[in-house]
């Protein structure tokens, strides 16, 4: 690569740029014109235009087209499709894809990435297949790949990288500069390294920056950092990925139960997994399961119909409490047209503390020093919120129906119903939590049932106790 | 620093680890070890603890005590409250400390920080406090944090920091370590260095390890990578996240509209930012505003409330359409029983799809391309689901009310109901976003209101249509 003072310094990047939209998605149009290519079976021209995009993007591209035209459209763009393509790819897009490639393409793509790469394609391959790209990759790949599977999936064993450069201790840091100069396989970028003893243990880490600043003659011991954040290789990656959101962490030392080196991860990795983690608590909250657009119906219809299902038995709950008020209901028929509401607002009330007691915790906020407040600045909001609500709705019924007793009764259940809706909300997650439950995961459900049941039985109940009805 | 053979590893985090839990949270009992300390007027025993502590763990100590605790804690921990410290700490709890610091206090911290924590601290306060804050600072400091307080909120030009490192695309390796050797006022860490041409215009990056593998005598513009991902000053932080995110970046040059290099972006500064932009979500959809534990109990009221008032909005829509049915009601009671089951299954159906719509969307998946297939496949899955629930409900009411053709009835609701949200899910977000609104903030009281609707008209309706009633 030469250097040529005329060029303008951002050319390659706009005529990438040009089949991005503003929001660095591929366009749609250009999307279109790659499938009437490959319609057209005009393989060279779809090779042209998607060679020009970046990895990340071909990625995308696959996300973007139908399933049946995924496998035509590899094939037209074979030579593409490296390891950083795939390991771009959402899950389920890329499991398809990996199905319809044969085994020893499979292990040539996972033979040029990083250890974490390529467990992430072969991961998820079924069992049979998964021994056969092991025994196509060449022994010192396979021996990675496997080590890594042995660990349970979603630990930090799974998601660290072998390789790394670690250096002794009493190294002086022009020699660690010549290591690295003499290391010509090297291929990958790091940031940091890791100084460890004779036995292998990190006893610091290095910036790269800091090297570069030193001279020569200094010992990497007085560069180094000594306080270093050691993952142990079975932590979980949501842990691993809050310790580097808490820390700033760029790259972290893996350790084995014996304190030694094992591995490194990287904060590019984590990054994904942030996304992903916070990404997946407004899903499980919904009760919508994996929620991704890609995944297969089958398996959508089987997380979903779930909680579905539980919101039936929710539900009932909430039938049988009106089932007890039959009589009350055909004496007044204003008190099926009202209760709704009542039901439905506190429904949401509940649902904005749930959701911010989910994410406080998910974060480490909220925690056992701070349980009473939360309760008590959740209940001082609700109280507000009640009281404005139950004000609303009680004038607007006792206008609408002539009757200020029932507008009354609603204000009353409204604001009831609202207060225990702000309780429940931070009750229902910290306690599933405490019990060792992900409080995103079955909140909703519990939520849901307190606020209908209490909704329902507020009203109805105040509307009998009050003299109303009966 | 001298370097000692025979220390342990571990030491100097295993004593800080022990005030943290498995899950590296602050110890309840470590907490009330401060405060009883605290509370005993023992300012130099609680220094003595607290100093101990990760400058992450010092902010969450501040976000674990009650409000009225936290500016006695700031006094007898002063000097260790450094700008780190407040940086990592939680908006509200930080607005609420550096309100009790005088400003000259406020200045001292600020200009020990990169620009972006600096102007994370002072762009809220109030703004005749800044105005003094900024006096007090050194011209140098000023000059670059007013800058950024010129660009808007969330956008690149505030999240950047000033603190570089740029080189000129004539110089040879050798040339780039014999600079950074002599800048000793460099203090930051940069794990990428930035390649310009005379006109200061990014030509391209160079990370750190492919510098320190190459030898002296090569030139830059030969190691450095041409592809780079500029970031316009003003593009939003959001935009920013997803960037690092799709490309994986470490590090980012962000430009001016001429096209100069003016700041810098790193990885660690967006890790925050993708965590607070997914974990947002959850919150808007739920009508949560900010949803922090720490937000002040009127702000939280204004957010919520303006909420639980469309929806009851919407459910006033819900009862209009009850009360059409009065009737029917009067004349069957086990309608009332049953409709809220409808409607808030229905709901839960609705809340699935948009969740996975409305994540879709913030991650640049669904977008003009695959919005159709997108459809079928909600679609499929609301058939499927739809069926389940409208076999078991509809078996269900037809037992227990010895009557099938009220089972009839609700079967075929549920099934309207639900496919009907299944749609909405994704139809709703897809408009509001197409129409440049966020579908995280106003898609659920659509939904809401359309499922509640579909659910009382279908069930109601069809008993009505059906002769079941009337």
């Amino acid at each position: 690569m030469s250097q040529d003072a005329d060029t303008s310094p951002a050319e390659a990047p706009e005529l990438e740029e040009s089949n991005l939209d503003e929001a660095h998605r591929l366009r749609h149009e250009f999307v279109e014109s790659v499938l009437e290519r490959l319609d057209a079976a005009d393989d060279e021209g779809v090779r042209e235009l998607v060679e020009q995009l970046h990895p990340a993007d071909i990625a995308d591209l696959f996300e973007q087209v139908d399933r049946e035209r995924r496998g035509p459209l590899a094939a037209a763009v074979r030579d593409l499709l490296d390891g950083e393509v795939l390991s771009e790819m959402n899950d389920f897009v890329r499991e398809g894809l990996v199905d319809e490639l044969d085994n020893v393409q499979v292990a040539d793509l996972a033979s040029n990435l990083d250890t974490d790469d390529a467990v992430a394609i072969i991961e998820d391959m079924e069992a049979e297949d998964q021994r056969e790209v092991l025994r196509a990759l060449d022994p010192d790949d396979r021996a990675a790949i496997e080590e890594a599977l042995a660990y349970p999936e979603e630990t930090a064993g799974r998601v660290m990288q072998r390789e790394l450069v670690s250096v002794y201790e009493n190294m002086m840091v022009g020699d660690v500069i010549d290591f690295l100069r003499d290391s010509q396989d090297m291929t990958m970028e790091f940031w940091e390294i890791f100084v460890v003893d004779a036995r292998h243990h990190p006893v610091g880490t290095c910036a790269l920056s800091w090297i570069l600043r030193t001279p020569r003659n200094f010992a990497i011991a007085d560069v180094m950092k000594r306080e270093q954040m050691l993952i142990p290789v079975d932590m979980d990656q949501e842990e691993v990925a809050l310790r580097f959101q808490k820390y700033g962490l760029i790259s972290a030392a893996v350790v084995d139960s014996d304190g030694r080196l094992v591995g490194m991860i990287t904060v590019d990795d984590i990054v994904d997994i942030i996304a992903e983690e916070a990404g997946e608590d407004i899903l499980r909250l919904s009760g919508a399961g994996e929620g991704d657009i890609n995944e297969p119906v089958k398996d959508a219809y089987r997380s979903r119909v779930r909680w579905l299902v539980a919101n039936l038995g929710t539900a009932l709950v909430a039938s049988f409490i009106i089932s007890l008020f039959g009589a009350a209901i055909e004496e007044m028929v204003a008190l099926a047209v009202l209760m709704p509401i009542v039901a439905s607002i506190g429904g949401n009330a509940g649902t904005q503390t749930m959701a911010v007691a989910v994410r406080a915790l998910a974060i480490n906020e909220l925690t056992r020093s701070n349980t009473w407040r939360t309760i008590r600045h959740e209940l001082a909001v609700a109280i507000f919120n009640g009281a404005t609500i139950a004000v609303l709705i009680g004038i607007g019924a006792a206008l609408v129906f002539g009757n200020p007793m029932l507008g009354g009764v609603i204000a009353a259940a409204m604001l009831i119903n609202i207060v225990i809706a702000g309780l429940a909300g931070v009750f229902v997650p910290v306690t599933l939590e405490r019990m060792g439950q992900d409080p995103a995961v079955a909140s909703s459900v519990f939520v849901t049932m307190i606020t209908d049941s209490i909704g329902f039985l507020a009203f109805l109940g105040l509307a009998v106790a009050s003299g109303l009805v009966g």
